[in-house]
């Protein structure tokens, strides 16, 4: 048995909400939202439901910086410096109080170490699936957001990080369990519990940067985004997708090496890397904002015209990826 | 089947965001808002889960409008205009093409009859009940949000409309069936599924009164909350809270009378009306606002010192209300 809706928020989501005054320590039904003179509210919106993107025994804490971390990347990647935030929460009968302050810790780390207030939300009580539904607010100079839509022919394609840890962490869970994932892999199981939003660099790369979003649903479906949008092709290089130690020893040991993977690291979603286009000489300023940011970036590829994402191997043949494995044209 | 998360944006969703130019068509993980000028945002969440909150055999057009609506009354309950709003939905096996395209309509109902435009959202798939979560923004002056807080001692409280048809019409769903509610009590029915945010009359209402909320939980809660947040008792005259024909009518018949059903008048929620507390000075002003707006208003009681909320009778004596039926002191 948990407490009331009204004691729980008094007790561990008020004090999320202190550092903002629009939030009027949660006693309203509405909080004030006003951007800073000369910007506009980038606003995001992402939802989890338990059992489809975080497991029933995920630590809460774990899943409520994830579900943070989600609107976090997507403010990133539209250049925006995040503000606050609006939480909105299904609870079921098996989460207690217990739980609930788990949860609230989580957040109250995050917001922290992200400079993100609570302002608001809902609480209802449901007979299914807890489910977790964050909208964000970022600051961003007016009309300087940065879109999909902006990609133009001959941009480089670049990504932050390594690509692939969250989907291969994944596959390792579902068949080996966590068990052996948090002592064999704890760096990819972090990386699927525990995406880093790449909230310092995103700002950093406003006007010089022609497109730019998260890997959410996958590299290759998101930069089918960015082109989509833009009117535009793309060609990746495979050889150049950044991978982290811990995907190549993997691949190397249970599987039958990178390549037998692609579809995993072409396709994985979750990773919340920034996946991004510009001008060949936005590079050298590129790299400056990520070396500012501490985060690794890599050009993977160009924009090209057409339409659709080719991926290519080292000697420029196309990869054409499906389930289990790839193709050699 | 139902087509893809994309598809279903572009086909049924994007439309809804046309007249919002910062959505950019839906064809981007953000949208960009920026209150006008002297104005900041109101901003407000509320979720409803299948089940819980809306029947699994509601008509997906109510569900869509009630869930929108009760966002739409908390702005209204600031004195806010509404400006955009952002859907979350997490949808299961159930929902098909059909019920997505009725959901939509329903959505651009009532878009074009209050003045709100779809601004973003995510869509999600649950094993469990459909789940909804709206962020709704609007727009008010800068510092002039009507809060909980303000009510002062000697205020005259009022409500909008008529209170308890909610309550009364899901006891009659409950122990009589939709088909005779729909047949015998269809204005009941309506005021449950859909109830009607006075937004016209809110944004008049500010700075004519001293505290507002909507009524959700109910009105003895509601008023509840006005007196903690503003540090006051208050004092409700029984007699004097408006009820409809239809209520009273079916009290009459199939109860035994107004008395026996207090906790259902008192405590039931979903009626949406505004409850708000004014000085005896701004009764013309209130009476002409909500002339402009159509609206029915009444004066129910007054804010004491103390805390708390008694109901009194019409000799002065209190009502004690408690499941099933009430005393009298």
């Amino acid at each position: 048995m948990r407490p009331g809706e009204f004691d729980l928020i008094a007790r561990y989501f008020a004090p999320l909400a202190a550092g903002f005054p629009g939030a009027a320590g949660l006693k309203d039904d509405l909080a004030v939202v006003r951007p800073s003179s000369g910007c506009e509210l980038a606003t995001t919106v992402d939802a989890m439901v338990e059992g489809v993107h975080f497991l029933s025994d995920d630590p809460p804490d774990t899943i409520a910086r994830k579900v943070l971390r989600a609107n976090l990347s997507d403010l990133a990647a539209a250049g925006a410096r995040p503000l606050c935030y609006f939480l909105s929460m299904s609870l079921n009968n098996s989460v207690d109080e217990v739980w609930v302050s788990q949860f609230a810790a989580g957040l109250a780390d995050d917001q922290k170490e992200f400079g993100i207030s609570l302002a608001g939300g809902d609480t209802t009580s449901t007979p299914g699936p807890v489910t977790l539904s964050v909208t964000a607010m970022g600051e961003v100079e007016q009309g300087r957001a940065v879109r999909r839509s902006g990609a133009g022919t001959n941009d480089d394609v670049w990504v932050t990080g390594t690509i692939g840890d969250a989907a291969n962490a994944l596959h390792l869970i579902e068949n080996y369990g966590v068990r052996k994932v948090s002592e064999e892999y704890p760096f990819l199981l972090d990386r699927y519990r525990l995406p880093v939003p790449r909230s310092a660099l995103g700002p950093r790369l406003v006007g010089l940067v022609s497109a730019m979003t998260d890997i959410s649903d996958g590299l290759v479906a998101d930069l089918g985004h960015i082109c989509a949008a833009s009117g535009t092709g793309a060609e990746l290089s495979f050889y150049d997708i950044p991978l982290s130690d811990d995907v190549r020893e993997f691949l190397g040991k249970e599987e039958k090496g990178v390549e037998s993977c692609a579809i995993r690291i072409l396709s994985g979603g979750d990773d919340y890397e920034l996946l991004f286009t510009a001008p060949t000489a936005s590079a050298p300023l590129i790299e400056k904002a990520a070396r500012l940011s501490a985060v690794r970036v890599a050009r993977i590829g160009n924009i090209v015209s057409g339409d659709g994402v080719r991926v290519v191997s080292a000697d420029g043949a196309e990869i054409e990826v499906a389930a289990g494995g790839w193709r050699h044209f």
